[in-house]
């Protein structure tokens, strides 16, 4: 991995702030979690509910879908947006939502708090460049079969566009192993924050694809240095009309939250 | 492969004209060259002039090209069009690049007899959808992570927009190999066109990363079935500006041609 | 592959003498066919017979099955050996057959032409070692999970102890793709004539484990530059009590024995 | 996964006792370190003390050592066992080290025990029968691109012979990224503990093959539910006759043993 040995290693993580009160790469590891998909006001209101009652400052929930196939639900658009919005207000929380295009980065960065890149779009150059032209903080999501050095060169594409408020997500990777949807990669969550600044976070729910390993895997995630998770949680995951398998139900997640509370404490941090 | 049981099973190839005396999917193999990247017009039309003399009718070359990092070459934008373009036609040639992004599109299309959509792209749907609303023929190359049918996929993406004209590209996946840039994977071009009706070609250059093994990828692919080739050359690899290692140099392409044509005559068809 | 830059490129093909009038690595590219496992007498004969017809020289078969399940059918032994070297004795056939264990080597050695090391075997040293001080050709089939450099580094494993009768196998790598249950890497297959001296093979039949792509698989590896193919054949495919839906029904045989050797004659070679 | 769907989910681990006062699979996450081979006495009996100074009771260290290529160091065989065995005698810990071939089975059963079977031979099954055979604790290493459910159908094939004092370990697999030796896989760790009765550890010297990634990787496999760790320690990293990249000098030790033991006290286990 030769060019990366220009980056200095151990670099001190640079903080993103979310808002005032609120930043991600600090003492704290920030829970986001949400539906895969704003379905309607009234799941969105109750995942929301849960987030805020489990003591959470953050809502995720995507308007736009990508989906492999042009016949499934491909996302409520701006209707999705609003809805996101109100209901984050009304229980005082920060919300994070994918940007699907470039066309869309305005329209998100209006709405949002944090603008996820996802996974698909990791070498989307032009998405990048857009984003990287914002000052709102942005989620990138590693390809689930990039290196991380092409991570961080992604990251370097937002950077250099003058946007440095950046937050690196690992969510499974794609690997010969077919019981799970991906493979949750540890060592890369430890590596991009030794070769990086930018705070790194773990994606449970898609590194897994099943509801039964979430919860291992999010409290992996922080053992290896994670700085937050991106976690799918809906009221009634059966329904869900996308990631019904590995969405926990709202009941489950203040005993999810307690248990990786855990593991922050044994790393020295706090929860929130 | 359960969810394309639905798709009849050995469809006749749907061929895509190309102008009003080529078509992509029928009888013969046909053969896209050029450079990665258009650098000048001298290094174009020393390309172009080598595909014209091989009997080819395809010029390729990339004007806007997608990079790991921000600090590589990112080619030369509606400049390398134009200069494409005035190759191409000095010569009688078709002329396929690549649209990196939406708004592209429209200039591709206006300079363009194909456009690609390339490997990083693949799921990027905006972009799907935008050469969907064209009847320019879209070149879809499989990412380099995607199933089969994820890569079919896609395709529907662009054929439910309206579009038909498509070509599917294998240009070899990430696998654990090291030796090779990509496996050229051969079990994937017969099995999409025994699952799709869209001709599909392959791309030896990727595929392999290395000039010496081009010559025996693109054998392999057309025994496989493939319709064509997408095939790199340049007039001084060892100075081009992107993919040096798997150029081939202009004066081993007629000898490239001979030996692919020995492949094709074996497989009932001729090369152009 | 910097460990593999000592290995002189392009060297000459060391071929692998069968029995007084056979060669691997010459001018032939020569077919090995039969079934996965030696069930009995009668569909071993009918095998070997449908393999003398079509103008082949070796059988294959198996007598000691390596099976990822201990409930699933473990092979003949002894016994399947027996049957093999009748069936073929009376067809003037060659045996080749997998040695399981290196207590296993003299008796299999006793029995076959050739000695095949298995997938899961390309790096269990002992058995290398064993099989290194015959001096009985051996067919070492690269791992599912071995990089070409690994694989040449098994082979000099059996060369160190003084048997260069070595002919190597590629038979499908594992990857991300599950609708094949390997990935032929025709790229491995033209790499290794590049770098050793050894003959090597294709199995198409491991390498799709789909019936209706073994013949395109099979093309491509032999355009690929490979000097022979493994095939599974079966008198009733749906019945085999392995690889049942991988082998070609010998009816199929004969024609797929023209159609890859019009392939073969491509490359200018015969088919034998 | 549907073949694993007869094994009871959730089952109860089955704890493996290890000499009178020691059990893998109990309440204390068990660590097991050593050098990756033995050298000498005085290597050897350094990292014994470091590992009995940690409050340690199981060293590891091989004696028969699987490499890839004939020309590296292939270990130093009876001599190494006895050395191992006197060693371990002297600090009062347990044996565990490899055996490489059916016929080491008795010579390494007579001086360790736990008998490992490493990721390359995890499907020899000659010697999984042999070790199937005895009643000394097995661990049974992952292969590199072994999926779950073959990993715990090779575990069944030791224990139909009748032993089941079987641990598993997670030790890597192999995919695409290439910043790292393997990818360690803490889905699989949560998963066959799920699925299995048999005691899972992990291997995070393996799975990251760099010094620096090892502590994090130990971290996330406790997190994620694994009853012990198989670690790599040299009295002087940078003249190790294998591994040198990922043993941690024996200076660090006493520091990792308390940090994995936050995360073990976080799971409610104690450390040895």
């Amino acid at each position: 991995m030769t060019t990366l040995t220009s980056v200095e290693s151990s670099l001190r993580t640079r903080p993103v702030p979310v808002g005032p009160d609120l930043v991600i790469g600090g003492q704290a590891v920030v829970l986001m979690a949400g539906p895969c998909a704003v379905e309607s006001y009234e799941q969105t209101r109750a995942a929301a509910e849960a987030v805020c009652r489990a003591g959470g400052k953050i809502l995720r929930g995507g308007a736009f879908k990508p989906r492999s196939s042009p016949h499934s639900f491909q996302g409520l658009g701006r209707a999705g947006l609003e809805i996101l919005r109100a209901v984050a207000d009304e229980f005082g929380l920060r919300v994070i939502t994918e940007a699907l295009a470039v066309e869309h980065v305005p329209l998100v960065a209006e709405y949002a708090d944090i603008i996820q890149v996802g996974s698909r779009n990791m070498q989307h150059f032009p998405l990048l460049w857009a984003v990287g032209e914002t000052q709102t903080p942005v989620l990138l999501k590693r390809g689930l079969m990039s290196t991380v050095q092409e991570w961080l060169l992604a990251a370097e594409h937002i950077a250099h566009r003058g946007n440095h408020n950046i937050i690196l997500c690992e969510r499974g990777i794609r690997t010969f192993e077919t019981a799970t949807r991906n493979t949750l990669d540890t060592n890369a969550i430890a590596l991009a924050r030794q070769l990086s600044p930018y705070p790194v976070i773990g994606d449970p729910s898609h590194a897994t694809g099943r509801a039964d390993l979430v919860l291992p895997a999010a409290r992996a995630a922080i053992a290896a240095g994670a700085d937050g998770l991106l976690v799918e949680i809906h009221p009634n995951p059966a329904a869900a009309l996308s990631d019904a398998d590995q969405s926990l139900p709202l009941g489950a997640y203040p005993e999810f939250v307690r248990q990786v509370g855990k593991i922050a404490a044994a790393m020295g941090r706090t929860v929130e």
